[in-house]
């Protein structure tokens, strides 16, 4: 592993060096020489060398070199002792008070300290919105880039949620085009699934065991995100946008990745707005038949957090009297007060979560200061642009000791940081959680955060050999994508007839064969 | 994979602030401000602060935005053909003329062009080589960092050479001592295998069939070298210090490795020069008591080459007759001229593999200008000191059209850019060779070199999970390892009674149970 990090190094730093913007630029190696033979001490000059040559090549010699590892520190016994214990809390019957757990009195009373049964569904969706990133195919080489690597069908079988209550019944995919060229993950083959669309989400429905215990029958549509900031970040600066028919206005760019659809396209001839739409209808119309009390519930993380708001003021507006929550995680700003106004008249109930090193949420209007140390407000001057919609639970990275506290924007900013957070928090002004239950090693999928006495590997999310299997031969080859895991417009998209020939198959058809 | 990099290039990053020496300086990041509103145009300070973060926490968009691949260009497609064919030449018999190939004339008349039987034996011994790093345990948060991860009888089997025709008879240990902090991989935790010793490699010897075909009974000795070129640069340029009982000498920090022991130690209670020539000797002893043709054929990569070169001088001067032959790879210059001349009058036989670009065959003495785009020697000076021992086969990275072409320090030394390089070099005046057989995608194990085209993810050669497994209770965790593959001192060494033991059983109890 160390290894693999010094080599890893030196590939940043030839990207870096390739670079030609003057942002990014290392100082380092002038004219030193090596001209000492054993007989001299070697010149100050050639020490200078020697340590800027092992410095650029050798970094995992400082992380070995760090101090050791003391194991009886810490309460990671306790972490250890946790191995054979279930990583998640039993579920509770909640139907007699899911009203307030959906948000039905802003949460009023149930965020500080948090109610143990809300906490549990904060997690639940929060994984819902987790499970779109661990699926996502995020390999440039892979003609199916941009794509989820499996079918709905295996999705939450596939990411160890298969005990989640709830069954998958649509993907969602959305458009890239001119206006954000760097949101979207873009294959670089010329011959790729598609040219114009990523995988954006799923609408899932709950079971009939899950619906007792929650009390209704829960639509739930999880949005992906970004898994680092800046993917959006450069384009969100641009304009507000008007949205429905009164001053409500929202940000362009999100609004943009909500509706745009192109004849063109495969996967978008209808937007993810009339996906979405389309699906949630058909699954209201179904339930609301069967005489059921149905309920929305919208997740996402960052810019999945943006596209769920606008899918909930959608939603609401053709839904009225639909209990509508959304459960975002590190959302930043997306629209106007009048946008917020009018989501609050219509009902739409929003938990926030944040965290408070984040800057995500923060976005737009923030100052970095230039040693990248610290970052404040100046919405002061924005804050009657964008503004914050609904109810916040806000975290602190402090709260927990299993976490580093070092400036790390991405692990700050990752979905699964803030699970950890919700996990183990009591409140805001109290301890990390005890009886935490949550596997505190998935904080480390894609970052380095977890304290190295917990001796989890940092990113360590991967395929075997990344994917690569040896064939017959004793060759190295990328296996080619299961034929039913490869994304199929046919197979995404409902037409109106095949909607009634579903409805006329009643339940058992509802989620496809 | 694209979203790993970004994580991964930030924590390099933050590991370069973090890093005090004025050497690696990032200058980027001053006070910018984000002040714009909606209806601005955004000032030049935004974005560029806007290019810094994403330049930052994004740089797999740049990877992402690279020119798209068009496969049809280069002769990919006939790489792709390749796919099911054997990735291994046929084996010819090569028993009447194996004291030529093994350098008995210094490989006169066969090295340019390259002769295919010299070519193939030249890829066996380096893949013995390489089997020392695919199977060395670099995980700092192991228990086990710096051990080999299978024992000696499973190894060949997990690393795909179970058809080399070799087995593995005795493993090496070296010590690490303060006199060379930097060379060992060590364990970050208190509790470990061992505080003092790594896995330095191993000594096989051909079985019966190969014997035949090859025309004698092969001793193989592999020794384990660096990664990173750095690891032992630091400490290289210390001194000569003399080797036997003339002028030769050679650099100290090489035989210390080769002969520091200590009875404190578990695996170093004897030095890795008496285990490896004890084990030899055991062998020899044993196959001349059947009246075989015997040889010792070592090999090493880089640092591992240098210690092969030490290990062939004392073999030389105990088993006066016996043909020895050193195969070594991107192996810098050991000792002083009077070295290589006993080298010579003693009959050892040295081909040296070098590449044009790699820095490290030319250390000790080598200038780098500013830019660290160019390496000259300065060895005028140095050269009476330190110098090179053998017959060199030099190669060159701009012959084969599946590597990229810019600087890459550690991908020009990496072994498997160098067995590529072997398998494809005919002469040094013409083409990579059409019909070379070994797996092209071996090259990207732990280094990003081949061409983009290929689609072979850089540094893909690792675990699942980077060795997490999720246990019954649903939780990641780090599974113990095989007992059968935790070292042990006492299967590692053997006593004198053990040998006479085993020499009275015969050819079976030779590779133990």
């Amino acid at each position: 592993m160390a290894a693999k990090n010094a080599i890893n190094l030196h590939r940043n730093i030839t990207a870096v060096h390739r670079n030609r913007r003057p942002s990014a630029k290392i100082n380092s190696y002038q004219d030193f020489t090596i001209g000492s033979n054993s007989h001299q001490k070697p010149s100050n000059k050639a020490i200078k060398l020697a340590e800027s040559l092992s410095n650029m090549l050798n970094l995992h010699i400082e992380t070995t070199i760090q101090r050791n590892i003391d194991r009886a520190n810490l309460n990671v016994l306790s972490f250890e002792e946790k191995h054979n214990t279930p990583a998640r809390s039993p579920k509770e019957d909640i139907s007699g008070k899911w009203r307030e757990i959906h948000g039905s009195r802003d949460w009023y009373d149930l965020l500080d300290p948090l109610h143990p049964l809300l906490r549990r569904e904060i997690v639940k969706y929060g994984e819902f919105a987790q499970a779109t990133y661990d699926a996502f195919d995020f390999d440039a080489f892979s003609e199916y880039c941009g794509s989820c690597r499996y079918n709905r069908r295996k999705l939450f079988d596939k990411l160890g949620l298969n005990e989640s209550g709830y069954n998958v019944t649509k993907y969602i995919y959305a458009m890239s085009h001119i206006d954000l060229p760097q949101w979207l993950e873009k294959s670089r083959l010329v011959d790729t699934w598609s040219k114009d669309s990523n995988w954006m989400g799923f609408v899932a429905v709950s079971d009939d065991e899950e619906s007792r215990r929650i009390g209704r029958r829960d639509i739930v549509v999880a949005w992906r995100g970004t898994v680092a900031p800046s993917e959006w970040y450069d384009n969100m600066q641009r304009k507000l946008e008007p949205i429905g028919h009164g001053d409500s206005k929202v940000e362009h760019g999100f609004l943009s990745i909500y509706t745009s659809k192109s004849d063109r396209t495969r996967y978008n001839k209808s937007s993810a707005s009339e996906q979405v739409m389309r699906e949630v209808k058909r699954l209201i119309d179904y339930y609301q038949r069967l005489g059921e009390q149905v309920s929305l519930t919208i997740t996402g993380h960052s810019l999945g957090g943006a596209l769920g708001l606008l899918n909930a003021y959608e939603a609401a507006k053709n839904f009225p009297g639909l209990p509508i929550a959304v459960v975002s995680f590190a959302a930043p700003r997306v629209g106007n007060i009048a946008f917020r106004d009018e989501l609050y008249q219509m009902g739409v109930k929003t938990l926030r979560v944040t965290l408070k090193q984040d800057v995500v949420p923060r976005m737009p209007g923030i100052v970095f200061n230039e040693s990248l140390q610290k970052f404040d407000d100046i919405t002061g001057t924005l804050e009657w642009v964008y503004t914050h919609v609904g109810v916040e639970l806000k975290l602190d990275v402090r709260s927990s000791p299993y976490l580093k506290k070092g400036l790390n924007l991405v692990g700050f900013h990752l979905l699964e940081t803030y699970l950890h957070l919700v996990d183990g928090f009591c409140s805001s002004d109290s301890c990390f959680r005890v009886d935490a239950r949550r596997d505190v090693a998935l904080v480390n999928k894609y970052c380095d955060m977890l304290v190295d006495e917990l001796r989890i590997p940092h990113s360590w999310y991967q395929l075997e050999n990344k994917g690569l299997e040896k064939n017959n031969c004793g060759r190295w080859v990328k296996p080619k994508r299961d034929p039913e895991d490869i994304p199929s417009p046919s197979a995404e998209s409902y037409t109106n007839n095949m909607l009634e020939m579903e409805e006329s198959y009643g339940l058992g058809s509802l989620f496809g064969a």
